[in-house]
């Protein structure tokens, strides 16, 4: 797994997070193919899913994934200008989600979801 | 407000939201300038903002937030696909940061953030 | 228990949640006795420790627990300017709250607690 | 901005936080204006909107936060007996918000928001 | 996929989760793999398993995830003693998480993790 | 409540968490009794719900909580498998926890809860 990690980023660096789960050979596998399957371009470019990877890291207030995916972004194109944007986006995005919450506003009928056929 | 909102929007609907903070008139007139300029197109377009206001909304489960900005983006281009894989990184981003977590993952050296002067 | 809820709370109403964990009758008690001494006034009055409790409960995303302490914060004297105040107050917070860790802010020395001698 | 701040809190310290947003001069701006705005005597006083930015901080685990306001709040007049009563509710309603989300208690009908005429 | 999940859980049912992330078959299939290994017994039994499922779920506040894991979790041997227990340990480690993140607790140096050595 | 916690737990060290609600000895009584009680051998045996508490607090991001709990966990008996398998299914928790959210998963009407009278 290390050697399809490190050719897939170009890289000989190994970061923490693959040798803390390496103690578990099978989450390492599953989860490695996932997230390369996951982060790989396709209908979202490669760093538009790193700005969404740190947009979750920061709502769910973890650390790690802040500096390993934020080091990510820049290494993939992410602009110092990108950069404070996608904070400025996160930032409103939590502080409305509570002004929705708090407000108790109910769901508009118009905005029912097109693609959930299940419900 | 409500005029710049539906001019913004190209739209004459007002959804929930704006009524119901329209009981603070500060806080509306606040919110939509603030909301106006954030989500503006600049370094990022406007629908990979979306696509960042739905990834903090689902995982601080809003469920109005995820029901408006889904329809949002939609709005504004997002495909199916796109949508398919927005869920896909939200999953996997949300998964691994409790893995990190849980390992109690130690930040690495080279991941100290390059913007941030005050640290 | 019923009967001191409703002694204490001065209604002839039980409300739901205490229906729920009736179920478990150890757990009723504890959380009845320790529920109203930590809501009894004290060097913070009863109404602020209402609007402590939806700021929590907003920031959760608890629906029921907003809409029960919303109302019983209005039954102690919270006036429609306050709930607008809070809810600043609440969106702001959070806003805040996720630009300090987006930004990877480091805390500053003059801000070590004064309170706790274990650190 | 720097000179409202210091002006405002009477003090010549800026914290880390300003410091670090200083980065985006379209986000310090905003935000400085807003909290300033938010934070400001009205129906609640400014030590009240102190403890209620620190129930957020904590419900959100955010150490920053933590530390800076309960910081401002001891400044601001907070006695060890309102930091404890403080700790005390944030306590108890993170256990009830989940109590009441583990047994899935529905909201009683009496508790419709009597605020929000969006609903 | 469908077929497996049905003779897995020996039932003809098939959950709307199931259908709402089937307009995604690579995401459909690669949930279900993971699910089904994870969820199998182990070092912990299949109970077990959804107890943490269920705490996991309350936590976060997931509507669906608490109905559906809860049921599960009944159909799976969880008496209701069973069900009150985890009740009560998912409250008071929901308040004692926030009380050392309120009092800003120091880790004790004898915490350190025994398992990661990536640290 | 020292003497008491140290015997209980057969150890002469008290940990940071103690000391630090020690400054309100009202919490510091309650929240040990409380705790005692709830994490006694019942119908879930010890280690299980240390495991419970350590999925809520990898969910919570409390760090001083992982840690604390997790060597309390190994040392009720934890063995290294369970402690991957632990981490697995808080892993999958959280991932499909959001893939229900952002997919707006409507609860099916079979899995309405079968313990809960008051709804």
């Amino acid at each position: 797994v290390y050697d399809d990690i490190m050719a897939t980023r170009k890289t000989d660096y190994i970061n923490n997070f693959w040798k803390a789960i390496a103690h578990d050979p099978v989450l390492l596998k599953r989860t490695w193919e996932d997230l390369k399957a996951t982060m790989a371009p396709g209908a979202l470019d490669a760093l538009t899913k790193e700005l969404l990877y740190i947009a979750v890291s920061v709502t769910n207030n973890c650390q790690y994934c802040i500096a390993s995916h934020t080091a990510s972004a820049f290494s993939k194109g992410m602009t110092p200008a990108m950069f404070k944007e996608l904070q400025q986006v996160v930032g409103m995005a939590n502080e409305t989600n509570k002004l929705v919450t708090g407000y108790q506003v109910m769901i508009d009928a118009r905005f029912e979801p097109p693609l959930n056929t299940a419900k």
